[in-house]
């Protein structure tokens, strides 16, 4: 049993910025988000828990960095799946992963049940999601972004 | 074997405020804390993991959220024992938990064994403590409040 | 099997200042580091992963705190082989660990395999790093320092 963390964040962006909100796998309403694929802090900070877990190095190595960058224009959820894949091909499986969203927006208890579905379909494995705010502390606190951080737990597989 | 991870953080408050700090199941002298509950951020980070790991939603699915939760006003400690009660009644058990405080106060390091002490008797498995600061950097390193990471796993037992 | 969090963040420092970045057992080029030890926040969070998972409290406990500490000058990776020799001599043994470095430098990446050689070699199980920015939000956005978060799983081993 091999035990991953990550960490990812991502700064709001204007609805008229064309760049909408995804986050754990989910659209949500009345704000975007900064970044090169689709800004989805959740999956992002799964996939580096993932291939930390896995010692396969993290979300640059597998995907690169940039808006040239292989997970350019790519759904967090797709790069998820695509990620697990790799760990199969590597020997290691996800057996758990939990992954805990700092921020003042979106409410993600109304959509925690569907976020998990659509994370724990990609993963192939339980994934669990959990939220919260920093009283208004911090640049979570102040509205400016959202941040994730997440673990996770992968076994050897045969190949 | 499932796991968890949890995030919280409460703002400190002035001593006249009759909002008194209470933090890993012990109350500290010399400052306040905000919250609807008894601000435990220990405490409540530990209940995400615990809650996380064993897919049952998150603080605010088991407690509600605001003045009106049935949190308010309960120790953190408290609401950790009803929340291994809620796990047992689902199937699942702790068996392993660690959270890490971040802020400038209080030292953790004099009372550590007595907090590890009241956590680890309201889960009803080991629970340990870190603490450490950040440099004067942050809302933390900026003495505005406390952040406390937590991690935990559970195993699914007969109900 | 148990399971640790630990968390660090340490201020940058002028080059000038005669205290060069050491992070993730490596010495890093184009910008200092303030600590009393050789403030490598991956190595420091270990610890605190470690020694959490093993119950034996935290990096102050072990190496005390300030100018005096018996961690004063030391690098990192000397003292992450000493907290592996502490849970040897009370039967804990690590498992598996991951620590996230979040900053804006330096550029993780191209040295990340003989990083995580590093400090494999130094807690003497597989250890994985993952390395990820902030865009450009709270302390570590701003450029002022760096974090880490890490997490590690032991087991009792005979002494």
């Amino acid at each position: 049993m091999f035990i991953g963390q990550g960490f990812d964040a991502h700064r709001f962006a204007d609805l008229d910025s064309d760049r909408p909100l995804w986050l754990a796998g989910l659209l949500w309403d009345g704000v975007g988000i900064e970044g090169d694929s689709d800004g989805d802090v959740a999956a992002h900070a799964l996939i580096d828990a993932l291939l930390s877990a896995s010692h396969l190095g993290d979300i640059g190595t597998l995907f690169g960095v940039g808006a040239d960058s292989a997970g350019a224009g790519r759904h967090g959820t797709d790069m998820l799946a695509q990620t697990v894949h790799y760990l199969r091909e590597h020997g290691y499986k996800p057996v758990s992963a939990s992954v805990a969203i700092i921020g003042n927006r979106p409410k993600i208890g109304p959509h925690r049940g569907e976020a998990e579905v659509a994370l724990s379909t990609a993963v192939g494995c339980q994934v669990s999601l959990t939220a919260t705010t920093t009283d208004h502390m911090g640049f979570t606190g102040r509205g400016e972004g959202i941040a994730a951080i997440a673990t996770a737990l992968v076994e050897q597989v045969d190949r």
